[in-house]
């Protein structure tokens, strides 16, 4: 019976000087396996990965946990009691227009330096050397700055400092309406038929400010440097985000299938023991992140979202049909947008009003199967 | 062939000088039929009765209107193009909070003065006079006043001046995630079934500032006063707010029922002619306003909305399961809400996250089959 | 030396499970003197009778208190919370656009009720069999309801459930852009002049949902229903709205000045000992509530106020200067809004452009010298 | 006489379908001086710029203009139209987040390119061609995309356009609460003395998506391109960013001096004809943009601005003094945040309420004087 310790840590202060806090679940590994760190709702309105960590901890109570399992659900507190109207409006601090998920920290000088300075380490001591490196770094630049840090930036350092511990880092975020898809390094490509999600983006090794290029960036690009100096070593840790279907939307039965898809890849990778948790048979589409794209609205309207998530559009088809009721009469009063090339799309818009420029679906191009 | 007219109306003038206006479709009657004034979109995230007014123009096209027919698309310029993340925040003035359906104008004391001013006035002529001074009065108080009005009023105030010209008015609503129901008058609940609406709400004659009872209060207080002095007339004009589903929802397809719902009762009442729409077979449940009741979250957290619409819910039964990710460990994680008497559910709130006194659900209790 | 005891009330429960709070000092008085409810920030952008509290906590500490004395500030932590961009959003709730300060509870038909079903009661007896039924009353129906209550109302009752226990309620608030003034009910208008306060607004018996209006409306229609039946008792208790100058603006010196304008009060009503606190010699004006008119914006523009509070300013003179970039060339590029008639500006509207239908300026018309 | 032409320009169309539009004023120069673009109000709240332009059109009528001029006044409809409360929510996309003032366009291969491509052009026709090539970049990729852009990009980029052709582009900003800043790229240094605005921050040639950054980065980084090759050319345009005091504050008679500091630098770079504008006698400091540090609060609480701006703050002098009505008796309830090394404050935050990690005030460090 695996024991699950409750702990909490304060990650901000309010105005009316009550902190806010975030809950903290560890699980003490049997052995040796890979340590994990999993997080949920960064983004305010994307609560369905507290759902995930609920069936994990329901899971994780019978299993055999291999390695250290850390487990934060409701991790931005801020944006979770962010409303405006109805709705959570989580996704950036109110006050500066900031993305939460954009402000971890990353000294792009440090793995360059690290690996011009530590030539003659194991790759052992590169993992423990460097792991303490670049949280010293936290600390001193976020944490415990003179001048302070922003309000994001000391949220993001408080969980990163939790991640930085660890070998495997899970972020679950959902989009807008949305599909179920992941983002996975390139480095990392053959784990992502591991989770039993149908879309899949491989990302560069560029930084920008999100959770997982947080945790891999530094790891990546110091493989980049050694690799330079002609030495390879692997790139130590992994980090995922994974998009768990729509903003808005718990359902315990849904959370209890991406409980188990994350189990198979936790199994695959020796966090926990025995062979109970598989990948499903499925399609599954992979795409570079450049081929990713955005479809902007060329106009303003109301909007009926037409294209099913996952099937492949052909050039031409119709992603949405637009309602335009000021021009009744006069002018073409119903209007679709099309797709402007072959596509899977995965996402769309949470509205049915548009401007123009809005950002109305994301589709794979140049898809392949994985 | 119908011949529809279009102009536009300005109703708000922006702080960079634009002006906002609303597009007005207007139908001239064949003969002396019922005028009638539809409108809808007041609140800017209830999008279908766009919808709707677009599915009717397309069948008033081939139809004999027997009275002038004004419909209102995009009534509320300011609530559609009001975003705050990608909700459109649409329901009240983002500058005071309030609700853009409780601006109209209403002068209590007008029909008692009138009543006692025009006892010798036959019927029609009661029509006539008591139409223009409502007009007047608006005009005087909101429209022209030396001290101006408020944003919400000024927009509220002009639609009411369009509306105050019929003898039937529509306001097309949508509840947050919401099934089809309908506000009538109580003093006009036979009309009620002359709608393909399964849920219905009978109204007393109060005013609370709403599109529907501006327009009747007038009239029914007007009658009540006749009454006090021992005579009978009418209340001669109806008012119903349609609610057509959920917001943030547009479909063509589901505009198309409800347009040959409105059809119906339009024909019913002799605007249109010929026999072709009639109220379709169905279960229609009613309760009084009073015993229509909001329920508010006893607690806070994440929701799953459990309880289906217009479905009979006993006493006890869950409404909504709630999901508490601080407290895994040391207390229930995951909670129920039950219905506190026997009912049926009628909307739900749209986020799957609220605070202790969010309205979770709204429910007819003390119900009765029309 | 007074002792001053603190402890703190949970009125809010966010979405994460986190419980928001409001700090209560309480005096234990010395003798039989009046009992006194003072709170402060039920807006969130209005801080500066916090800083009045703790000032009037300062002195609190060497003077002699007679009666007990509790001290809320801080008394809405979700509108203390709730930032939009740099301002802090704590005027309405942001779900619902509900006024923070329209959410107290009043039962119409209690005072009545009461009145008629005990006649032979003695005034001692009539304070305090009616103090319990109006708290019984409110914890009937809002704290203790089935269905729940609104989040501002679950707010206010408990605020209001303190103030209910005191003989004289004062809610300490701020304009947008201000002047010093007090909304003094009708019936107490001699104590009007024992504030260091030159604006004052006499509001009559009727309620609209705020404090001081759910504090005195029982008790004052309480002797308006004993008056009714021949018999005439005093209103028991008394409330004052205070707005401090200008919301989003901290001062302690000025807020020193404020706390001796509220001893002044105080001891002239009897809670504190001596006669070191008297009102000072201003002029001060006041006017019926009717009398004091809103201007709203007959035009929308970038605004420059002109037009300095407290001084009368005649029929036709400039309140602000308004600037239409949008018409340089072709048209008035700057115009002028003029009183409508003669009156003294007290308050205005907080930024510097505005829409159609703002309200610019608040002023006292029909004013006379207290 | 002057002649100024009026048109204006759709930027934006909103989602009920209405355009948004800037106002344009042009004059065309006399002889063959520099072109001049000049812009107001790119964020919402910042409205004072729109004034000076008024300002400067006065002035222009009676002036000898030798280059054409560009004034875009209101330059962001969207922004100017946002409202939160009586705030202007204009500094970020209300849907997004996004900084309306990092939207531009930057192709940073396009001037290392260039100059490989065009080495042997002679300098002036490098300035026609790549101004040339600019346009392009921006029109293939931001005005004509086939998956469109970003409501804030389309915006951006459309104001970009007419920047593009001057040889001169003026960006009027203000600041929260501020004193007169100027943002001024280093290669222009001499420059700086030629405003009225006391405080300079040296900005280097990287590209944050800002307007001035847009302009004079690629001829900036096109002067490098060309001197890596060891050919010196001027960097062929410039830029300023200039803070004209405080958000949501309109004084025509500020107004009035800042235009008049505007004309000494477009009379002194041959803008202008005469010898009547010159700068005044001021102490002006400067420091690098490196040195231009944010103060983020280190607690939560109500904050008292204590520096004043453009006054020499020693380390340990106070910035503000914060009061914490949660914690009288118990703890400190009035604290201070000092200087953490010797700066000049420019400017400070909007609201009297912060968060932990909010902005307090930013200051300048290892200033000097210019």
């Amino acid at each position: 019976m695996t024991t699950i310790e409750h702990s909490t840590l304060e990650v901000a202060v309010l105005a009316n000087g009550q902190a806010l806090s975030v809950p903290v679940y560890r699980i003490r590994g049997e052995s040796d396996g890979p340590s994990v760190y999993i997080q949920a709702n960064m983004h305010g309105a994307e609560v369905q990965g507290n759902a995930v960590i609920y069936q994990l901890l329901e899971q994780f109570k019978s299993l055999h946990c291999l390695g250290n399992i850390t487990l934060v659900p409701l991790a931005n507190p801020i944006g979770s009691n962010q409303k405006s109207g109805e709705f959570t409006l989580g996704r950036f601090d109110p006050i500066t227009g900031e993305n939460w998920n954009r402000g971890y920290h990353f000294n792009k000088s440090l793995p360059i330096e690290f690996a011009a300075d530590n030539k003659q380490l194991t790759n052992e001591e590169i993992k423990q050397k460097f792991r303490q490196a670049i949280i010293d770094d936290l600390e001193k630049n976020k944490l415990n700055n003179p001048y302070g840090a922003k309000t994001s930036q000391l949220l993001c350092a408080q969980l990163q400092r939790m991640a930085f511990d660890a070998d495997i880092v899970l972020d679950l975020h959902t989009g807008p309406i949305s599909s179920r898809h992941l983002y996975c390094p390139e480095y990392a490509k053959d784990r992502a038929t591991l989770f039993d999600i149908p879309h899949v983006l491989f990302i560069p090794s560029d930084f920008d400010g999100a959770m997982d290029e947080a945790t891999f960036c530094p790891w990546w690009q110091l493989q980049q440097a050694y690799q330079a100096q002609g030495r390879d070593i692997d790139v130590m840790v992994e980090a995922f985000t994974l998009e768990l279907g729509s903003q808005e939307w718990l359902s315990l039965a849904a959370a209890s299938e991406d409980s188990d898809s994350v189990l198979s890849y936790l199994q695959a990778r020796g966090v926990i023991k025995g062979e109970v948790f598989n990948p499903r048979q499925m399609t599954r589409y992979g795409c570079m992140l450049e081929h990713y794209r955005a479809l902007y609205a060329p106009q303003s309207g109301l909007v009926e979202y037409l294209a099913p998530f996952g099937e492949i559009l052909e050039e031409g088809q119709p992603l949405v049909q637009m309602l335009h009721m000021e021009r009744y009469v006069d002018d073409d009063c119903v209007t679709q947008v099309n797709a402007p090339q072959r596509c899977i799309p995965v996402l769309h818009f949470a509205s049915a009003s548009v401007n123009r420029g809005t950002e109305l679906y994301k589709v794979m191009t140049n898809f392949f199967t994985l």
